[in-house]
């Protein structure tokens, strides 16, 4: 539909970076980019609707940041250069003042990381964003969630369940920390650190839905069980400073999403080179836990006892 | 997202076919897919919205087939090898039987032109498809919009104006001839036109909003105007049966859109050569009009005479 290319055109022009790959970009019927040899192609697609993904009062800035940064965390999680977006934007009306907000917050994450928006398409609806994200990783560089294997550690870069809490709080109506509310707002996907990881680490995956469900999204695709232990969940500052007890903080670094950091596994024996990248890239690294054969993911208390973990979000919650 | 690929998972598994390309599909934080080289990457990304862009009762099926088919029309009117697509499908409620025959639809269609599901993402809301697909064209050899030259003669393949008409009827409440709906829920890409065109078209584009538009948008990206002979306009016998009279049928045929034919130009030099090749698919073109230097798209009677082109269909009616 190239007549809505329009839309997109108008707003975002100039707003991602140019790119000497693009031999054509916004404004025919499909984008044409030049491959590298000796590269693979990495594809992410990740939709947003208001409501469900984001507060309906969320500022466009916030909206245009987070639908491509949920996207640029799935490429971090493979180890990938993120490099062309497509934009899938359904809105209820050409609202001049949203665009250039959702364009701006778009605009700004992509020149971040150097991501050029080349397609799209405007349509007419409930506000709906959908980003394909494609990028590359050198041939048989990718990390992927299969790879973990007992004895491995199990780390995660920065801090959990600080998206969770200014969700928490803001659904509650009560006031949200800037510290928090950027966290929930604007994500800072860790493609450096994902960068880091290419021949080190054993399985990776991004925390979008909650750390328990998306270790044990890694762990069934590994074929592996894990033991992490509770009080080693990386925690802010901020949130131990908001949350209402030790049991919440808890809760909300094992269950809530959207936190967007790494969480990955590998060898003993690969951790002081993982330590060296990571601190050269300047982002904290914690381990929690360890790989283990027996299926499952057993979450340890401070003092030893096994305790239930619990489940992640899925929005249809099947089987 | 990757607990919501489980959806996608459950309903597609086995029906787009095998590729020996896809290092890893449906199932990771992205997909990660062999690139040969000396292709360029071509990439287009379409949305449908229920309501807006078919009509809210249409079987799901047809709502499968038709999001993959207007991204293979994309895809066709670059001349390029479709590979690989991502679905992100907002649905209001996870309903089985919906579920099943869209992913049937859209598996056909997929299985007919060897394109594999790798990726995706299942929301709540408001019913909206977008499929992203990726494909492939030796690099310097795709089609665009902006190669047309004075001189060179217009051509489309297929007929206009069918899907137009069947709108038409059902939102009149009238009976739909089987011939006229099949053209509006189940388009045929014409992705064997689109290669065949390779090294002899000097533009291209795929009648998505209507023939007066999208040649619109060729003749501005080539910098060029057109004749169009209005009598020349191919219309099926569907077409002419059901049309009220002539200047309704010709109206269809200029400005409806949704038949996902091409339109494209090439030198006189040429012709010899496309219809060759055009024959050897079986696929029928038509000589519509002509390439002129002078900016803007003028339509002549049978008379000879120049008459006011109607516009086509743009979302949001932008300037």
């Amino acid at each position: 539909m190239p007549g809505e290319f329009s839309l997109i055109d108008r707003y975002f022009a100039g707003l991602t970076p140019p790119r000497d790959d693009v031999r054509l970009g916004i404004g025919d019927d499909a984008a044409l980019l030049a491959m590298p040899a000796g590269q693979d192609l990495v594809l992410a697609t990740d939709t947003l609707v208001a409501g469900v993904h984001f507060p309906g009062a969320t500022a466009p800035e916030a909206v245009g940041h987070k639908a491509l940064a949920v996207n640029l965390s799935d490429l971090a999680a493979m180890g990938a250069e993120p490099a062309w977006a497509t934009l899938a934007l359904t809105l209820p009306e050409a609202d001049a003042a949203w665009l250039a907000g959702f364009a701006a917050g778009f605009g700004a994450l992509a020149a971040a990381h150097g991501v050029a928006l080349v397609g799209g398409d405007t349509t007419r609806g409930a506000l709906t964003v959908t980003v394909t994200l494609a990028g590359r990783v050198p041939s048989g560089e990718a990390l992927t969630r299969a790879g973990a294997r007992p004895g491995d550690g199990i780390w995660v870069t920065g801090s959990l369940g600080d998206a969770g809490m200014a969700l928490a709080l803001l659904e509650a109506g009560k006031p949200v920390p800037e510290a928090l509310r950027r966290r929930l707002d604007r994500p800072e996907p860790r493609l450096a650190a994902g960068r880091a990881l290419r021949g080190l680490a054993t399985a990776a995956i991004d925390v979008s839905d909650g750390l328990a469900a998306d270790l044990g999204h890694l762990l069934q695709a590994s074929g592996v069980g894990a033991r992490v232990a509770a009080e080693r969940l990386p925690r802010s500052a901020a949130l131990r400073a908001a949350q209402a007890d030790e049991a919440e903080g808890l809760r909300l670094a094992l269950g809530a999403g959207d936190d967007y950091e790494l969480c990955f596994t590998l060898p003993p024996a690969a951790e002081a080179a993982m330590n060296t990248r990571m601190a050269a890239i300047g982002w904290p690294v914690t381990w929690i836990g360890e790989i283990e054969a027996e299926p499952g993911l057993r979450l340890i208390d401070a003092d030893g006892r096994e305790r239930p973990a619990p489940g992640g979000f899925d929005h249809f919650g099947g089987p």
